[in-house]
């Protein structure tokens, strides 16, 4: 196992398979990676509205990488096991017209600082908020040629805005491309099930990222092992399916499906009780409604219902 | 305050605001209420898919009521604490053809019969299936004149199938009628969020109610004050804003904007704050996407991250 270090720039924006690697690692290795904030360190502390109005939105996800993982192909899985995370005590969220799930009521814009510091900030009194850092972003180069904005999620993982995917957490994505193509940013202190205003609490965050292979495990989409006992106020462990669409209703509906099929395939449910469980037991999430025309919905079942299972057989590397 | 016992029969599966109460009581009273299952007790132990085919469905989801509550006019809040549930150590779950989630995909009828004892059941092994039960249906007569079937929820409650309505928990609803005429039924000792197969562990469960009611306080529909510290696998202590509606994303957007509104209005938070609160930490789910043409959305906020409030200023009785 090696030990990386991965420099913020230069950071990029887009998706696109083309991209020249900027890191090869190995299955196995960890990689401390440096992530700037979404805006690509354009909004700094005490940075005014008028000044927000003015930052290049077309620098927006200021993405690192891309990681190539040698002997990644397509059809494979990717495992991203979040060890650790670290923002610097400042983050930002802002109003913008024309963004956000309630564009019609907010079209001042408006931008508002957090101090953080500890494992919860009372920046915005008179509440008092949970820290849970994670990155907004984690994604794998799509498998069509081109080059795509950030914005919209996919099965390719990218924009998830998932709130799970904190330090102890794991995620599994699909493999399209030779070298699978890791990159990530988008940190947040914490946000909310649905990101309603279109930010978290957006900051600067380095992580530490440890990448396995599975091979030849194809799976429809994100699977997140979620463990964050530490954090507070945390939903239980979970194992979570994440789900991306322009529908909702399609959406939630395949995350439903897609959890009967891993119930079913990896805990030997018959498919008609794996759907009970489901409705007995699983938890249903909007978990943004905000990166248009994407939405990501999450399906989640607590570990605790389950035996143990290692959701592949073991790490091939 | 007086304690009053209320027999499931005769139970009515309409809400119709000239149904005659079977019980009156005054604000601040207690009432021990007989419920039986969602089925009008037509499911038995042991019973065979078979005969499951047979019930009469008109006579779903049995509810016991109406509670006439002294003082209570349109315009007023009525708030009903849950003090205690008790299931009788057996439940179903069922899929029918044409109804759930996923219809399309799961077409055989099938019935299940859950074995209760403790605070989890095994019985839909290897899973291990936490308790938590609550009534799937509370609610008051609704506005307007007719006779209507119980299965959509709405602003005056009804079939929320909201998990949080657990014992501990207190559940705020706009009163339309005079004495409000509260019914309940539809016991649930465990559902998912999405009930999606169309059934929780469907169960007879007594419980004991409180009213209160809190006079010329008109709010758009139902709120929720949960308290399940003391269920296995609960989500925190939350604020929950209850919004149904046929389209998700629109009953999304209303809670949210219902979230905003009680956020500025009760702690004093401006409106834009208020927003980017629910932007970090708004938890937003798809409590029941099965009671068609209605969805439930939940839209919840820990109430650690609050200072302590009174939703109503005290208690007027």
């Amino acid at each position: 196992m090696t030990e990386h270090i991965l420099a913020a720039n230069p950071t990029h924006s887009v998706w696109d398979r083309s991209l020249a690697p900027r890191l090869r690692i190995a299955p196995g290795d960890e990689v401390q990676i440096e992530c700037v904030d979404a805006s690509g360190a354009q909004v700094r502390p005490g940075m005014t509205v008028n000044e927000f109005l003015t930052i290049d939105r077309t620098r927006v996800h200021a993405l690192t990488g891309p990681i190539w993982i040698e002997g990644a192909e397509p059809g494979d899985v990717l495992e991203i096991d979040v060890l650790s995370t670290r923002h610097s005590g400042w983050g930002w969220s802002s109003v913008i017209e024309g963004l956000g799930f309630l564009k019609d009521r907010f079209r001042d814009p408006y931008l508002f600082h957090w101090n953080l510091d500890g494992e919860s900030t009372s920046s915005l009194a008179p509440a008092v908020v949970p820290l849970r850092p994670f990155l907004g972003v984690m994604g794998v180069a799509r498998a069509e040629d081109g080059s795509f904005r950030t914005r919209p999620p996919g099965p390719f993982g990218g924009n998830l805005d998932v709130r799970e995917l904190c330090a102890g957490s794991c995620l599994y994505l699909p493999v399209y491309n030779p070298g699978a193509l890791f990159s990530c940013g988008d940190g947040h202190a914490a946000q909310g099930d649905g990101e309603v205003c279109i930010n978290g609490i957006e900051c600067p965050l380095d992580v530490t990222l440890r990448f396995h292979l599975h091979k030849r495990q194809p799976i429809a989409g994100p699977i997140i092992e979620s463990s964050l006992s530490a954090a507070p106020d945390s939903p239980p462990d979970s194992w979570v399916i994440v789900e991306t669409g322009s529908d909702l209703t399609a959406a939630a509906r395949a995350a439903t499906g897609r959890m009967i099929d891993l119930l079913a395939g990896r805990w030997g449910f018959s498919e008609v009780h794996a759907y009970i469980l489901c409705s007995v037991a699983m938890r249903l999430r909007l978990s943004q409604v905000v990166n248009e025309p994407i939405h990501t919905i999450s399906a989640a079942i607590a570990k605790q219902i389950l035996p143990d299972r290692q959701l592949f057989p073991a790490h091939a590397h």
